[in-house]
């Protein structure tokens, strides 16, 4: 970090001082292509929400007392804010009864009179309204936030008609106002085919094209999503879904290739869209194809875990063709019941081998990109002020530990939002 | 739960009230053989620290005003406290960049000369004093404690020399002081060959046995464990500190056919231990003497996940001979950093398809019986009021999720020693 990137006057009068001002901490800013981009004895500085000053403690333009209106000393590292870029934790009910029948040994079919199963999902958030659903899903998000993250993608899809769809996207805005942080949401009708539209999936595609534009109107969609996959849509479901988006403006995104190559890494490329995820199955030509459009690998190791999985994501190839990897919770009551970010990416690194500041980059600056987010996932001057003040001696202690409270303080917007300390 | 439950008078005058009394939660009691002891809208109260009811509300014998000097209307689910029966959890440093170096690709090697591996534990743990020790360790005691744990274990086995051993064993017991929990101390000198015996470890273990009564002398020692592998002591040293053990009338238990079946489960067995942990390479042999003699099997699957390992302990063995099975955190710093038991039941569903039945027993009154300690990791009436209100709908979540804050009060002896709520 240099002095050019201070951007306050020597002496500031004192209305145009800084909001707030951390001294003495360890920065891990990740602004450059690889490295923490480790600074040691810290200053990071914010003012109206964005970054204004981070560097060396030593290069400040002046006093500390003279420069912010409010000036803490830490220790610790501060990285920026985690960037929860794949979730679907508006939901209502839990899994956890399935989870144990499973493990007691219960077959598919036992499970499914029990009701388990993703469509028990669907008949809970249906059965409760937009208040309660909102009380049930809000813990979820303050858990999310107080391991570090202060963005958030929330999914509809446990809907499944315009109205629940309508009721999730509408308590996932909700969820961002209570907490003052953004969440970003995410049109995934095409989830699960609901019982209503038995043997019609054609039909069902039908319905969640025309539903779009309604929604979008009223402001509720920042993407489109599909869940492409022999128990889900076809490849050719799919491309109606992504060109309705297309026809709005919307950018697209894609369950694709988790449990068969279905070539949804190519199709999520063809429509130029934000990431590919899962894609543990994704083939050669679907790697190379996400990366001519720069579309984003988001890994889900939470799923991969709780399914026992052993396919790994071609991560060779991601590296090799510069394919920027995100790593996500996945949150949602089936197949990850992942509350933490950091325990992603503790899963990422264990599971998938990814090194640690790979699990860190793509939980921050590679997640922002993965949903269209340039601001943040990265400390720099101008940037949004979203940052964790961690509890540790390096930045690899956030894939090390399994558990234990980690986050000191949690920024969103230069607010506190959450953390320990 | 029946009114025989019942020890108070139906009017007790006021001095001999109930310190505490909760109402309105369900209970998990674990007080029978199988099944959660499931009581809906249950009552729970105690006094002197130990518990004085169990039961439905309905079946109280009196007005909750008048019964207790505190009451409370609770949600979620009361479980027994958990009981950690196995952590390493005092030391000083951390591995974390050992960690990324292997992630990196780092050769053995390469990391011992960077400085890694366990002696590097060792050396940070001899060259912090004891404040600094206990400055250090005491988080990671807290971390447990907040999501649930209200006994620990704390082996040495760090200090490798007599004046570190006892700086660990006294910073075990002063961990225990300050967070007003019963700490049991494990004399774990036989875990690794210090340098300055390099070569030499049968005049290693002639020193960890003189040390013994010396630090047991000084009511640092509540137990003995030692490290029976290839890569740490043989059966016949392993023998020679069990039977220093037995000539104090010390329990003993053991690191058990972790990387090879040494015999240690029946090692164990023949000195009527408490358990044999890790397990994963035991033969049906040692099952079969542990089941004879009462030792109960400690599952860690934090290290199992970290380390990789595909070898499943004989879980169908243990079952089938009636072998107890606990679960435990492992806490340390190079092959299990887990700062949460509950997280270590998900990792022993997952890894080990433990039943969320199975890793609650496992990590309450089974861990009560791997240390000894007959009166907690159940509730029932005279046993230790050590309980935790978790925020969930049914006990099969604290297997389900990863991370999150579900703990809402954790009572250790009538108090309140940590949660959220
Ligand atoms: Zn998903
Ligand atoms: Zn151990």
């Amino acid at each position: 970090m240099t002095q050019a990137n201070v951007t306050q006057a020597n002496e500031p009068a004192s209305d145009s001082r800084w909001d707030g001002l951390i001294l003495g901490a360890s920065i891990a800013t990740l602004d450059a292509d690889s490295g923490y981009g480790e600074i040691a004895d810290a200053a990071l500085a914010w003012r109206d929400g964005a970054i204004t000053y981070v560097g060396p403690r030593a290069d400040l333009p002046g006093a500390p007392a003279t420069l912010a209106r409010e000036v803490v000393e830490a220790d610790g590292w501060i990285t920026p804010g985690l960037v929860d870029c794949h979730t679907h934790l508006v939901f209502a009910g839990d899994r956890a009864r399935e989870f144990e029948l499973r493990l007691q040994g219960a077959s598919y079919e036992e499970i499914a009179r029990a009701g388990g199963g993703i469509l028990s999902t669907v008949r809970a958030t249906r059965a409760a309204d937009e208040g309660e659903l909102l009380r049930q899903s809000l813990p979820r998000a303050r858990a999310l936030l107080a391991d570090g993250a202060t963005t958030l993608e929330i999914k509809s899809g446990y809907g499944l008609d315009f109205d629940n769809e309508r009721k999730m996207l509408r308590v996932a805005r909700q969820i961002g106002d209570a907490l003052g942080i953004r969440v970003r949401t995410t049109y995934l009708a095409a989830h699960a085919l609901p019982p209503e539209f038995s043997g019609r999936a054609d039909a069902y595609i039908d319905a969640v094209v025309e539903w779009l534009p309604r929604l979008h109107g009223e402001g509720l969609v920042d993407a489109v999503d599909a869940f492409c996959e022999g128990i889900g849509f076809s490849r050719a479901q799919t491309r109606r879904v992504f060109e309705a988006a297309r026809a709005l403006g919307l950018p697209v995104k894609l369950h694709a290739d988790q449990l068969s190559d279905l070539g949804g890494a190519a199709l999520v490329a063809e429509f130029g869209g934000l990431s590919a995820d899962h894609v543990e199955h994704s083939s050669l030509d679907g790697v190379q194809a996400m990366a001519e459009r720069g579309a984003v690998a988001v890994l889900l190791p939470g799923a991969f875990h709780v399914l026992r999985e052993t396919k790994l994501p071609p991560l060779a190839a991601f590296r090799e063709h510069g394919v920027a990897m995100a790593v996500a919770t996945d949150c949602n009551p089936g197949t990850s019941p992942l509350l933490s970010l950091r325990q992603a990416m503790q899963l990422a690194c264990t599971h998938f081998r990814l090194t640690p500041e790979e699990a860190l980059r793509g939980a921050t600056v590679h997640a922002a990109r993965a949903l269209g987010l340039a601001n943040r996932g990265v400390l720099r001057v101008a940037a949004r002020a979203d940052f964790v003040r961690w509890q540790v001696g390096h930045p690899a202690e956030l894939c090390y530990w399994l558990g234990g409270t980690l986050a000191g303080d949690v920024f969103a917007g230069g607010r506190r939002v959450a953390g320990a300390a």
